[in-house]
């Protein structure tokens, strides 16, 4: 059985400027738990999310689609096992829609979880909520 | 923010046979946690999920769409509140689809959740996860 987590959220943001947060390396890192990133919006292009706080482990993803300013697709694979000792090959995509008044509908959605590896599920719901969290606080700021 | 719990599985069984699991009241209650339902696969159709073990409960149901054997999909409000206080109007979605050799993939949705009631989605998550093993269960003895 395999699970997928998805977060829908409405941001106050024209559709160009939330698309803009999810493609440029350096907002990516201002709201992204991680450190650093080599991200490009190109398909085919393999980059790394590296370290966080307390953890210093490096996310390998390669760029599967990139259809500006609605979806966006990557494969998201960790270099450490989580508490589940489960490698899990997920893939992560962004969908944005206008929803009228200003308002972008932005969904995350993570696919690909062994259902039985419910500590990184947890975990990857958890930090996504965080993350969306950052990201609105991001684009209201600027 | 809101949450959508998705879970995929692949069914060694044809479609109508799934389908038939999905939507006769006597099948469901063989494989859904709760003892007794007055299901029909009829658009607009009110119907109820009542009891299960050690939970007294009623779910409140109405039919939004019926493809058969394609999709369905119906909303979902407990009749109780859960241990985040939260009312959580939700709705399921069924979506099944021939993967060749007499599979049929299967994918849940129960969509909806304030991404604040976590332990609504967790038990939701559970919940469905062991439902959708005993499906399996029952389509693979008849």
């Amino acid at each position: 059985m395999s699970e997928t987590v998805v977060l829908d959220v409405d941001v106050k943001s024209p559709i160009e400027r939330v698309w803009n947060a999810l493609t440029d390396s350096a907002t990516l890192s201002r709201w992204m738990l991680f450190k650093s990133n080599d991200f490009q919006p190109v398909v085919g292009h393999a980059f790394q999310f590296r370290e966080a706080d307390g953890w210093d482990g490096v996310i390998d993803c390669e760029v599967i689609e990139v259809d500006e300013p609605r979806r966006l697709s990557y494969t998201w694979v960790s270099d450490q096992l989580g508490p589940s000792n489960l490698q899990q090959s997920t893939v992560v995509t962004w969908t944005l829609t206008e929803a009228g008044g200003g308002v972008t509908r932005l969904r995350l959605e993570q696919s690909g979880f062994d259902s039985e590896a419910r500590q990184e599920i947890g975990g990857a719901r958890y930090g996504w909520t965080s993350m969306l969290d950052e990201l609105q606080g991001v684009l209201a700021s600027t």
